[in-house]
């Protein structure tokens, strides 16, 4: 298991928590639970993890729980960060039998969807082995969620590329056109901004390496180049510039890609299209037990 | 292709637009765009499908070119529930070329997004082919987007299972194992809730089947049948309640549940873990063009 | 006293609270509290109402005093859905003497208007008497409470209509005329929506009844009718649906109304136009009294 | 007619009529309009008052209808401010038909509450005829939605108290008991605020009265008094302040207490209280009809 | 040191204290204590003046340190007002190390900010000295800031003028070119506005003066006279008036204004353009210690 | 003049004026102007520079008029970064009269803060002349309106130190105590961010200088050094990695650290404590004329 990185403070995701609540409340909250549970029933529970995978968002699944209900005590069993197994427990959940019920999706949504990136970084940065490529994400991500996701990338092992638009110049084929070239649009990218920015240039041939190297960039984002252009490439950068390998990389071929000797591979399926990892509440009271 | 539903009001994702952009531009907008493209130099670009798939979101990207600048001209090619193939065009866009760019990744981001479980969907239910069952969705949704997930899915030729807590009752195992049995649960939820609210119990053997149907609700969810269990469960049920096959169906096995012949097939997988759909914008503008 | 529905979770009226407080403090806070008391008296008194009524409120009473300052205690005596005289003690509020004036008016303004929409239910559920009627709400609410009202409708014994346009289908005669008959109309519905959704459609002739029974509808909204022709309406359905009964209810009409047999007596004004309760907070403590 | 105040900054409005929207359209829009009323169908209605009153807030009905769509047309027939009988048209609406159906009853629930409070207002104001007493309104106003009462308050001919804690220091019974008596209380007021706040004191006694004239206040608030204490209280007064009556004061008193000379009387429950004004929209389209 | 005011209610800050975090956070969190600080180290220190001035927005500091991390500890060694000399410590920090150095930033930047309106004003009104003069703020203020800075200067010994536009009545030379003259114009606001409303005249020559007192304004601003005119306006206003003199008044003229007599001394620069106040963090902690 | 930086898109700073509107219009609008100023009344006037400046804001004070009411037209006659003199225009605006005196204290209070920001930054800038240093802000900024503040030092000619904790790794003198010196840092640094992520180090001798350069950082911050020693640092720096010199330096001192041959000054002051710069509006209208 990776070191975890360091938790997201509270303050990054207390309105996306109170969202997601209010959207699965709506108008009345739990029908179900206030008809049929009555008001002073208690429940416990453990979220367990249906599939293996890595985990990540246990503090959001815990902030949804206690902003539900204050009254709700949760108890982590074990951390972001950590691999476990189908059937292991994650955490434990006591409280209110109806506030436990009705915080249950919204918290368990998270949980899954941020687990799910963690899972998917997690498995290419297993696949690159032994070689110096990092995984990093794009700005491919679930609209709303960006600060979320790029943590969860970090649980998984992986590293974030740019947060936005703003803090770092990634010229891409596009500016290119329309900037005229790689000399110029490093040059006045480079007048533009700040000391703390660096400054990176899509490249799709070496032609194109060359002149981004000569431009004295900070990196060099190589698109869909086979294995064997990449090795080439990184071979002529000679550690002038970061080189990042992009385009169409999945399960299959980030070994590979690894092996050519980049420093970054950027995926951004792990962001936009990783799957949920399957995490359910299962709640272990006997029925009419109360506290 | 299947008839389009009803466009999402503005107002129902204004505020979703508003973020997202907010996520990009962070601080200080599209350092590069700035740096590098002239402040008056124009754009012009066509959105590209780069698979096959069914489109959904075209309003929401047409609204984040707009939000960004009201300056940016957005024609729409194809309407949302079109079936495209790889290569086709989707929208045509014109503007400040800063602007456009600044616009696009959050732009295909919901575009991606969307059309992703559009076509999720769509799949299911071409699988389903002449059985009776509709594909209809869970509350399994991205914290935050559940209102434009569940239209994806309708444009998906899906259909939506409840939108939250508040609109159905929907009593599951642990809402049984706390209020003491089908009946006792059933009776008091018709005394709650108003005349317009639905009742649908979980049940997870064909005794359990028998007890639901006594109890006289107006659903019943079959977890985890076979696919003969689930046939015996609709001959059982003999359209004194609508039947639902719910639990871990895919592709594979979408064909046999619905042969079943039960009414619904609800899956969760279409909206949290819908591969996005591959767009993107293609430049078109010559370098230096302004007009 | 009828039983208690269930509590509203907090996340549905935080920010309604925050939202009337900001509104009473404005840009300066209490300016009469904070010149004529001392910076450290203490204040303690009761919330008492001065009419008799059903209570209806008291949580976002108490969440207004702690929301301003959590050194205020409140004690609730009695619960929502009490029915109290006037006179009677509500709450016991203790906590510095300036926060307990400033919150004053925003938690009385809470109290006492889903209060006066309690007890104007109640009195019509108890013209009601024993006959099968049931009072229900509409969607005349005040702009921004609806929520809070429906909520209040409950406590009073009465169910809720529908929460807004995307809950339920609720034909009317507007609808009709454009959509060019029920038989169609409901026939589209059905089609469009899904399997949890009921539809109801207006009706106001007994021909027009018929057309909708036949079309296979789940309630029907029989507006603007005599009691003399709902008992005709009601013997005509049959039990093939609900019975509502609308249109310019009052307390005079309804227990006529209610004998005719129609399941749903629903009345606009009971949230639109329901007179607020009296209440006031009794300060008990002594001047200069500081703990 | 009274001359109309000047109309509200949509600034001021704006974000009451979203959340009005977002609280009716819910998480899938208008079920009905969407499912059976054709996407391209148009329709063209009448905003019609069904009781005579005073009409306030066409400004905002008009804004719920372009906020929903902007392709709505709404031409207003009379003003804020128009005192109209039974069946008098007011607004005339254009537009696509779903998103008329959608926006109306949003539209006319601001459109009657206010007309409620601006009808009440202008009944008490016409029983003052000629004397020279002026109707305020209060604080007991509806959570969130004050500035928009207050502005209704204005449209009915009346005038406005404060608008919240933070704009005049008004010294009540609870605060005597804890300041320790009038004088001091409002020699530490004056020394407190600034020399644009006023300042007033509710007596209850004519010894109150001489002992808050003798503190030099800018306003006495007469509470509880008969009129024939008021027309005392008010020749002691003799013009040193500002006089106004208050508590209890309904549609039978007003007169009576009007021609005991005050300067105002302040009337809670035009705000909290005033039945919603009987609007609606009468769909004039003949079905089919497509422009 | 003067009085302390009243501490401003949380409800009035929350908002910006949090807007405010987000806005350093951005959308990672605190790169730098996250790489280089261990999770577990915490950290002690103290808040310290490192200019003599008088000390504004503890309440809002400790609220940034306390919302980013609940487990941060603040106890305050001073009171908003107190006035403090260069390196006198005004609060102690003690809490989790990243926490502590991630709000570090935030909280100061309150601080200084508010400490420099009410150090400014704090100067001003000590060189008011004996004379009778208070010095009052204006609606320069920094945007979104208002209420923060209007406290401020409360702290720093002066009073406040209008809050915003709607509560009082401020003629200003745009006003009368457009209203046609001060004696009408009196008359229209006279009519229009609530009792505790005052009304106050922009006047530039004692003619004017003369007009404004002949309409029985509550007070007169005095826009850019010598202080020689300033003693004529205030002999021949006698008292019917407030009187306030403004217009480019700084340090250096305001005791010869003063010593005209008037009521009030406005100043604009004391809430845009008072130089923050230099506060700084400094940690005490030793390396490594962890508690 | 230096060339203008891009503009800010709209998204960036919206909500920013909604708020400063709200802020000043309050819960009732612009008393006076509704008050003394007839409805249909119209406006024009021309926004003028009162000093000499560079100015900053012209996008924003044009939102701020348009916002407020969308039939006032404003031409800009200068853009953001002109340097103007006393008394030159700006800016011409003409539209409803009420309206256009509502939001001209909001728009101006943007355009005065901004304008003096970019006036200080431009200021020193002149005085670095021939000189190599750039002048670059702090996150010592007003809070809320960093994206802003930071904006106006580009119009100065500025350059932006890191937007928050979240874009760049800046270990400070604080950082350093707790976690055990430059290398152990600066090698943690590195191992945890993303390779956009510049590293840089403040020292406040040549030892620690030397110790950061041999850990690798890319810029060092020399704070509180002589001029002397600042060159001696830069020789030692030999181009390594960006030198920033920082600590108390003012207009009188600039020149001097420029000279010392640093890459970058860095400057609280001009984002917390640049006075606004005079702006005003004028109005040229004639009184009574309506167009």
């Amino acid at each position: 298991m990776s070191p975890r990185p360091a938790p997201l403070p509270p303050t990054l995701y207390r309105e996306a928590v109170q969202r997601a609540l209010l959207e699965d409340l709506g108008r009345a909250g739990d029908l179900t639970s206030n008809a049929v549970i009555a008001a002073r029933a208690r429940a416990a529970g453990v979220v367990v993890a249906r599939a293996a995978g890595r985990i990540a968002g246990l503090d959001l699944a815990a902030a949804v729980f206690r902003m539900l209900d204050e009254a709700i005590q949760i108890e982590l069993l074990v951390e972001d960060g950590a691999d476990v197994g189908a059937g292991e427990h994650l955490a434990r959940v006591r409280g209110p039998a109806r506030a436990v019920l009705a915080a249950e999706r919204t918290a368990l949504n998270f949980l899954g969807h941020l687990s799910g990136i963690a899972t998917a970084t997690r498995d290419l940065v297993s696949r690159v082995g032994e070689h110096r490529a990092r995984i990093v994400c794009t700005r491919k991500t679930t609209p709303g969620l960006r600060a979320l996701e790029k943590y969860a990338v970090r649980v998984g092992g992986g590293a974030n590329h740019r947060f936005g638009l703003d803090d770092a110049v990634l010229i891409k084929d596009n500016h290119l056109a329309l900037a005229g070239g790689a000399e110029a649009a490093v040059r006045q990218a480079r007048a533009a901004v700040g000391h703390l920015v660096r400054i990176e240039v899509e490249v799709e041939s070496l032609a194109q390496l060359e002149e981004a190297l000569a431009a004295g960039v900070d990196a060099v984002l190589l698109d869909n180049m086979t294995p064997q252009e990449l090795a080439e490439a990184v071979r002529r950068t000679r550690g002038r510039a970061v080189t990042e390998a992009s385009g169409g990389i999945g399960a299959d071929s980030v070994a590979a890609v690894a092996a050519s000797g980049v420093d970054l591979i950027s995926v951004g399926w792990i962001t936009h299209s990783a799957p949920s990892l399957d995490v359910a509440l299962e709640i272990e009271q006997e029925p009419g037990a109360e506290t």
